[in-house]
């Protein structure tokens, strides 16, 4: 599959680069006679612009979505639903330096040795950019949720290593990073400000919850609800690992200590994170995701030119510290289409 | 997608029942002339094999392999080539007393809960022995990587909390747990020794390691190679967290630690794990599964039965402790699987 | 895709060679809880069977179906079902005189353009033996839809030039060639005769209906109906064209007689052949395929061998004169593979 | 699936409604360092534009081609290709009477018993505005086409019930049908008069051959060459029928006439259009489309409203009399996106 597509009866197709004219999605498989606005899709992809947050780039975005099919007098038609957003502010004389350099960490040595040619503004097809698609295409597959009874929420769980001890979902937009313990946010504002002194960039952890996933999404084998979620979040950009329930800690516990115990309710703990056998459970799905830090950095850095000499690079320019929290959004649009495809697919096999 | 199968060019679906007739697999897309015997793919599920290990069961599973199409006087047709392995020790009695139960741990509600239906015999379709067909479909795949130079080895690095210091490949297959550290290995036979005294079981951390893979591999935005490989090893059932690279490690680095400098021999360090932007960047593939513990534990645990009503359940029988090390070729399998179907899809797109 | 699967939420692969050790298919995505046994797949398979009719070849190809997978307790679990026929009556020495030359009409040229290797023991996997795994899915796509009240019937309309005049379906299994009208039979009897005395081969067209189909099924642009069925017919060897309802006759007539007129109660007539604009529109489906003559004919033919050599050839052995009748059953199957799947796919966008 | 992407490495999904925004198409897998201009497109959109035939609407079509991703400074860059046309001469009002009938022949009906909702608007998604897309997305594969040697024509065979007789491809342009024959392009002038003086519709048969395509294309089994050809040229909206090489006429012919005598330079005759046992033979590839009447003609037809009550209709409005000539650019786009493809498809499996 050429990479550009994602679901299978809930599906989309994303395109646009960074500095091209664009970015958007085509949504194939939405249900019909859903109302859908312009508005429920801008609102979800405000909460991934930047300048909101310290550690944010000050760069303008306005991102406005725009629907151009597969929606008639407000209600969804059954048919593909296109959404695009036109890129504004974009200045791709800012990357001109950088068209005879791969940055380290980024993508351009790769793609070169891929494709043999590369659009080197911006990152092209490789920008955090290409994620507003996903954004635009979250909403959507909230909405269906939100028919389902399902809420999906991502947070800060750590950011440069330092993490929330308390879970307090009513604090996470009270801070600015989106962390749902005050402490710890306290102390990310004074870390993030240090490190953008210095210079360099920021990793982290966000976790993402569903709430209200009936048992028995899924499938089992090759596509299991957790291996879907896996590849969803380890396809955003900035992602390197992924975790479900327990995850790694899992890997240091006894059997005894790891096992949920069922009850008539439903489960004891939750170190499934809401996955048996790759099948939901009725529990709270909880996925984690390690976000590495952004790679474009003030400091100097050995790297290659395109002929492949050695130079030194220094990336300069309006760059976010971390992708958190601007991320959380994009995790939690992955997680929504995964389950958005899951909830069409459960629906087929059950007795009408 | 019904969940059966995986990949797209090089493409494997797999049936089978712990307690049915056999498991199998059709593998479709193997190029042609190929050497193939059945010898290449039994020597890979020996490996998998239990009885070899203090770790595992004692049942016998002999897993002959039998080719039963695809392949012509020794060579490969290009046609499906249909694998099988009849099931020969399956007492299906010694799971009797849980048919109407639901095992902590195990797919037994979660299955119910999709199908309506389950197959109680040892777990039906969600148990482990679903895994001979992934191991016979990784010895093609594998032989197809090694025609490229491409090598893939999976080993122990964590079990029971006990991490290996040093990564001596050498020692891989000289102890019990697959382990490349030996004084680890020493630990680990004491602490197996320990907990299976308990009746308990033990989880850990498999590393898998792709040498040789050319860069270029891997689709952008969805399909990213770190993608395909997350969902191709959290498929497998014991697996609760995938990394790549510096993984959750990564989100405690500062971008200047983090980013790989790269010199005009390749990079200085491999945070990475090999994959940049979703696409292998020429570097060793680097992979790390969370392995939970063995449910079926002989201790006491709360569940329901069929009815929800309470139970206790103690699970008796010939369990291995942890799926460690039989799962580490399985771990192999699934990377070899994704890295095949990549290879074929690269050289679609290259110049002829 | 490598070519041996079919079909999206009820997806069928097969596997085998004409003289290999049997064939087979893996039914993935058949819904749960659904009554199954080796006796119902066997019915539709005795109905490929050679040796009925005059036109068929005197073979005895038993065609015992053995269920190895996903049926527990005569239910299906909604896990894959493997279908398995072993191949017995398999005489590869009468092929070996052609294992270096091309049999004109066969798949051996472009065979071995495609792979560089053939398996040339009665056509291999380009045998029509490969559609006994076609039938036994067949078998199962059929119970789902009778659970729906749907019927699927394919009979022929023409043989050798002789066209069926009526439609009198309850005659189709009283004759030979399960021909629905008693004087077009009569006549292709004697047909048969003296083409067979000719050593040569005849074709026909095969009709097939599919009655109690619900508005609806279908998906608009590429996936129409009427598109998944033309493939789905056309992937069937000797299968040269297909139809829908007025078919190639509708490219003669004016807007005013191809239009279906619609009352309260459905259409005045059936020119669509059930699809309006690639959906069911609750009449009829009505499908027609072009089957070519058998290329196996004793009569002496110009080819090349495989050094590309000129040479002659007269294939002799036990071969049918015609596909039809056996041909039949196999359409009926592909119909209701596509049926099937179409039914599920439409339950997922639903309202539930 | 959905039903709006086509294909496997080249993959393409569409977009649009007859009166929304516009109409587009994503393309996927399109080979990187291809020249690629937006005329380029829009020299083949041009073949598609009404007002050029007496046959064809008088509407205003301007159909301006924008490439929005995937093209840097002329060159593709292996990331998605969006194409966008906007939709200008929209006058939906036309259409405002239809919107509580359905117009018979149309997909009003069947897309509002799947979906319960339809845009009534000139057939919304129906519409064959929709092609619009397809023929952009031919325009890039039919650039990759002539890159390998292969050139894909289409031309008129039949209309109204007239056929070419000759096959001189030099008349195509040349007369107001893509008729290859003279004096069937004049008697074809006349009787379109004719016919479209009484409000009614005519039907035709459309010709496609591809030449220069390489042995070894298509797939085994279900994937055939054949079968993808089918479904590509039946999910047009307007075809009933679909042949290849003899086509309906191979079912007339005897064995020793439909076989194709193989000699050192290929095929002594071409029954087989090309395609044996679903893989390309290296001979020309010959489709032919069963094209129906247009459905929207001025005269009275019965038929009911969208609450079931009966009515009578008489469709005005600037309609072609014909969808030939303009839907002949669309099946010689639709033929040369399967060839793309199956061309990608078959470089995986060949020795590197």
């Amino acid at each position: 599959m050429p990479g550009n597509t994602f679901g299978t009866l809930f599906r989309i197709t994303t395109w646009g680069e960074s500095h091209g004219k664009g970015v958007g999605v085509v949504i194939d498989g939405c249900p019909p006679r859903m109302p859908l606005t312009e508005k429920m899709i801008q609102s979800m992809l405000d909460r991934r612009r930047p300048g909101k947050f310290p550690a944010s780039t000050t760069r303008m975005e306005p991102d406005q979505a725009m629907i151009l099919s597969g929606v008639f007098e407000g209600m969804t038609t059954g048919t593909p639903i296109m959404i695009m957003v036109k890129n504004k502010d974009a200045k791709s004389g800012a990357y001109s330096p950088y068209a005879s350099l791969y940055r380290p960490g980024h993508g351009d040595f790769s793609y070169v040795a891929k494709y043999g040619i590369r659009d080197w503004r911006g990152g092209g097809r490789a920008s955090a950019r290409e994620t507003v698609a996903r954004v635009a295409a979250g909403a959507v597959a909230g909405a269906i949720l939100e028919n389902h009874g399902i809420s999906v929420i991502a947070y800060t769980l750590e950011l440069g290593g330092i993490r929330a001890e308390t879970t307090d979902l009513a604090l996470i937009n009270q801070n600015m990073f989106m962390c749902p313990d005050r402490k710890a946010a306290e102390k990310m504002v004074l870390h993030v400000e240090k490190i953008k002194q210095q210079g360099d960039s920021l990793g982290g952890v966000v976790e993402i919850v569903a709430s209200g996933v009936p048992s028995g999404l899924g499938n089992p084998v090759f596509d299991k609800l957790d291996a879907e979620l896996a590849k969803a979040v380890m396809s955003i950009g900035a992602v390197k690992g992924v975790e479900i329930g327990a995850g790694f800690q899992a890997a240091r516990m006894l059997g005894s200590q790891n096992n949920d115990p069922i009850v008539p309710d439903g489960f004891l703990s939750n170190n499934a994170g809401g996955v048996l056998a790759g099948i939901s459970n009725g529990d709270k799905i909880v996925v984690r995701a390690a976000v590495k830090p952004i790679p474009s950095i003030a400091i100097e850095q050995k790297t290659i030119n395109t002929e492949r000499k050695p130079e030194t690079i220094c990336v300069k320019g309006r760059h976010d510290i971390s992708a958190i929290p601007r991320i959380n959004v994009v995790c939690e649009a992955m997680v929504s289409l995964v389950l958005a495809d899951q909830l069409l697919q459960q629906k087929a096999i059950e007795k009408s």
